[in-house]
């Protein structure tokens, strides 16, 4: 559900933002009661995210507007595949047609982004997390779309999980201490995670009983080292000049 | 005004979605009324956009925080510049730092990316012109990043322009009937400008008078045909394929 | 479809605005289930508009009142005409009256008012043209109505048109000036129109190209030269002291 | 407060509508720090209402504008007095000057003709009462406008009052009955309000001890008999043909 | 509709309130087609009220959802009763449990506590009335759950009714000048009430013609006085120390 | 910040909602100018919670109130205790109260509570959560209410928590399949609870290493046979048949 309000609100702030007082072209130049067939088209190769918000979109203009989807969220569409058809009254059609673009292609962009990293860990046991770095009121969607491309998700925000940085850990006094006033105040049903920078950090960590360290900006031979500290007593995240080359050595 | 306006709406979106019913982390770890010190800089160069709406993000979970600029939107700032510091309550610094960085770093990095188009032209007689092609409430501080890199804004939406489009045109029977219509029915205020794709669509749209042709897709010679053919009776806009590469030989 | 939310938002702050925690005295008196016929009566000669406004008030209240319209907007109705049937729960019936016949009347006044001095111009090649003197958040259906009456819609904010008056004119120097900054500066989209008080202003303007030169408060004697002045290469528009005697000859 | 809520609200609903993402004009014409000084002055004989509207509009856009009244609302104002000066950014007084006057304008257009009712009637133990015939979102404005005139207001929505019509009265049977029904069933703390339109129906509403009976589009000598048969026991409204020509007589 | 609108508002808050992001649990654990049926089972013996609140709940969730309930707002339910049957997906009737019953119970708790008292004063010639003494945003569901329990409503908020407290009073100088000031300024169509505390207030009261006195917190000797004093001159009300014990007594 | 938000809007929509268009009586009786000095006095031994609430609503009529505390939230206060002094317009002040005093007493009510269950828990090695059974836009406020009572919150809502129920664990087919998917499905920052109404379920919930055990309605002896199973391996909670003669013994 909060999905869909969630859909049903950027859809609205997004056509409000482009609409205005109106789509003045068109209602210059197309009849009112005109109708038309629309294809929506893949022009790349990509993973589809978004097909449901680029219905919402045409739906909210007008209820009527029948859309039939050739695809669903999360597979892979190759170029010059017919995504979905629209038909119905054409200055509706014509009128959400930037909006629903826009929101279908941040989507696949972010999903299919995911979807290349993701396959160059493919067989091994781990997970491709995402950040907080997304666009105002867009975190939902763009986050759904990491998980479109095969991806996991991160925390949503600073209220559904601890994770403990450097500022943190200077103001608390020590990673003990940081793990220690954690554990004493917040929701105990919050797992604890920790960022580290050094395998001592990381060894003090362990000891405080973090449940997860994420390994800051370390090199790969430093990461190895960690991960063989940590030795499965906690899960580890790495964190930092993640490309889709550096991505696989890292995994 | 609208512009403030619009801003405080955006940092009480993206602070509202990133902090829900609070940052667990730091109100677990900090005290309230611990202080601190900041600094915002460069990790790259870039031309800076988004420096008040940064301001406003702190300010608003605090109105107390001191901000320091050291910088302008719209200047080249090179890698490792401080652009401002801040000084206040360490609870509120941490709180809002991510919002306001993704913020600070999208519309930088659309500042930077139209700065480098815009040093293609540089001393040709042309203007760089954006699209609608924004994310769902940010058009306005989109295009305003647009702005600080040197370019130019195109409409805001579909409401202060008027932009016939093939689809308009087919509708219309043809360019003539279509720039008849808008001008007939669209206010008269607004400029009428049309997509052509052809040299014949060209001298259609001159003969019937449009204000502006947008050349769409066209390739360079066409191009080149198609500036004489109009020859300074209207304005020209070049889209489609427009690259770092090409868009110097396009001017 | 804005004109629709626009309309589905004024619906709801009116009746919010009536009918607050209650209509206390339909409640105490009429059965929740009774039911009633209604009818919409001219009570003078009218040029109609708001019957989708009026519907949507009765709607909004009870989506199953049944509403049969026997005009359509923008159509000349006289007095003891049936405008509209309406049937269903009389609670409904009785609490919409009010907000419903406000609406109705408000945009049916404006519609009459515009046609009358439309019909005082019939046959000249000129357009009745309205300002921005409306009522809060009521501009977009008030312009509607001008419409209704066979009027043409000036800009509708101050975003979707520049024009220059007096103070912008002293402010920057000159008409020539400000006729240059505004081409300059503001979206190509957007015509450039000047407001003239003297026929030096109006040969100026001309000379600086300006799209649209408005007529301010000057004489019939004047107006003429004016026109003559401008010889069709500039759109020009009257504006000032327009009353239902003077009109036909001011056009 | 809620006033003041209000005003807020109608300013920003006014601003927002008319300046839309931009007062172009100004914009591109006008330097950001440029600043001026303007009058508001009466163009004809007015009673003033709205002047804290009209500031409210300005400081919406710029706290810093300097507003000194030389009026305030309720008192009459002749042609050409200077009813306060404004001082501040040239940009923000010349964009919210159509809004500013629009509300100056409507409200004391109000408060005019209602003092003009008021004055016709001076001296004689009535009050002049107004109307739920009010623009969306208005009514609270308008009413306080009404008071600024010199009348009284009766009830502010369905909620605040009883008022029984005809259309009542026959789905409760008789005048007694429904004024039975009102006292058993709404709220004991408002009055009961009847329309009556013959003096059968004024006898009734007596006996069924109505607090006030409105005297609904009566002729002088039935209204005359009317107030005789009430004697002072309840209270009596005239509603209906009231203009400045019949309104001395019905009082 | 206002009602409607009211418990929409309501719904919408609390179940974005609980879900945020969405329901961590069931979207893990329960597949996204899976059915249920649910059963709301009375625990205790009770006063129902709140049905519709609780439907819409579910059908906030997912408008599919079939809510069949077996008893009314109003009547008396047993231990065991049940209620309503509900079946649908299963994740929206895990995922709107707890608000639909958290504001079931609330309501019917309100509305049980008040029947217990009506019970107390069966028989009597006065009616049980409440306060505005609500939990924000909730006072229209909570004074509707009274009428409910049997009880009435008194004022719902400042603006529809008058009231005369202690503060008033001092204020005013006297009783008298209190009740002198509410007439000449008050809406005409709002009665008088009054708080006395002696009988020397409840004598001034009735001579100033104020329509309700209010006993404020006298004792049983002290109240049987002033309803003697006031004999069906005014209404009559007593506030304070009102108990399930002592309201029989009172009454 | 969020909470200062949650605050203004709760704060808000009770004034509103009380207030409507206006204290009537207030403003009727009582001198625009006139000032006043007022007191908060605890009628009844009581822990504060809820005084910057308070504060807000009088400052939100009115900045210029001063509100000068004499006791801070979470600290016991006796009978006749002065809580706070204010002073500032006497309309305000009245017009206020309602609103402030009921939002004092709901928090505070909770919070006295609360400390009164924590009172017998003393010294146990225990801590006092809450539920998710609050008032709707509440919760903020109710919880933390709770923790100045001296309780600790559970989890606010569905998105901050994995809490699994009884039905959950139908739907999955066992307590280790419900932990399995939970674990691996829902983000990994969020620890793992689960419901068990049997030595076997608490068993089964170890074994599939669930990282806390609520025991649900278990008898006290069953309740200390759990906690030996469990010994100090996951966090234990108990639910249901809390009440101050059972809270001891249970902890």
């Amino acid at each position: 559900m909060t999905i869909d309000r969630k859909i049903k609100m950027i859809v609205e702030q997004a056509l409000s933002e482009d609409i205005g007082i109106g789509d003045v072209t068109t209602e210059a130049l197309i009849a009112a009661d005109a109708t038309s067939r629309a294809i929506i088209l893949a022009k790349q190769d990509l993973v589809l995210a978004g097909l449901d918000v680029c219905r919402a979109v045409f739906q909210h203009l007008n209820p009527e507007i029948e859309f039939t989807p050739f695809a669903i969220d999360g597979i892979h569409v190759r170029t010059g595949t017919e995504i979905a058809h629209l038909s119905g009254i054409t200055r509706d059609l014509l009128t959400g047609e930037r909006v629903a673009l826009n929101l279908l292609q941040q989507m696949s962009g972010i999903a299919t982004m995911t979807a290349r990293y993701v396959d160059r860990i493919k067989g091994l046991k781990v997970a491709l997390l995402d950040t907080r770095k997304t666009h105002p009121g867009m975190r939902q969607l763009e986050k759904y779309a990491v998980r479109m491309g095969g991806g996991r998700n991160h925390r949503f925000g600073l209220y559904d999980g601890v994770l403990i940085k450097d500022n943190h850990i200077t103001a608390a006094g020590s990673v003990t201490k940081a793990v220690e006033l954690a554990r004493q105040k917040a929701n105990h049903l919050l797992n604890i995670e920790i960022e580290t920078r050094t395998l001592d950090e990381v060894r003090e960590a362990l000891a405080a009983k973090a449940d997860i360290s994420m390994l800051d900006n370390m090199h790969l031979d430093m990461m190895r080292e960690a991960v063989k500290l940590v030795n499965h007593k906690a899960v580890v995240e790495a964190s930092g000049n993640v490309t889709l080359e550096t991505i696989r050595a890292i995994a």
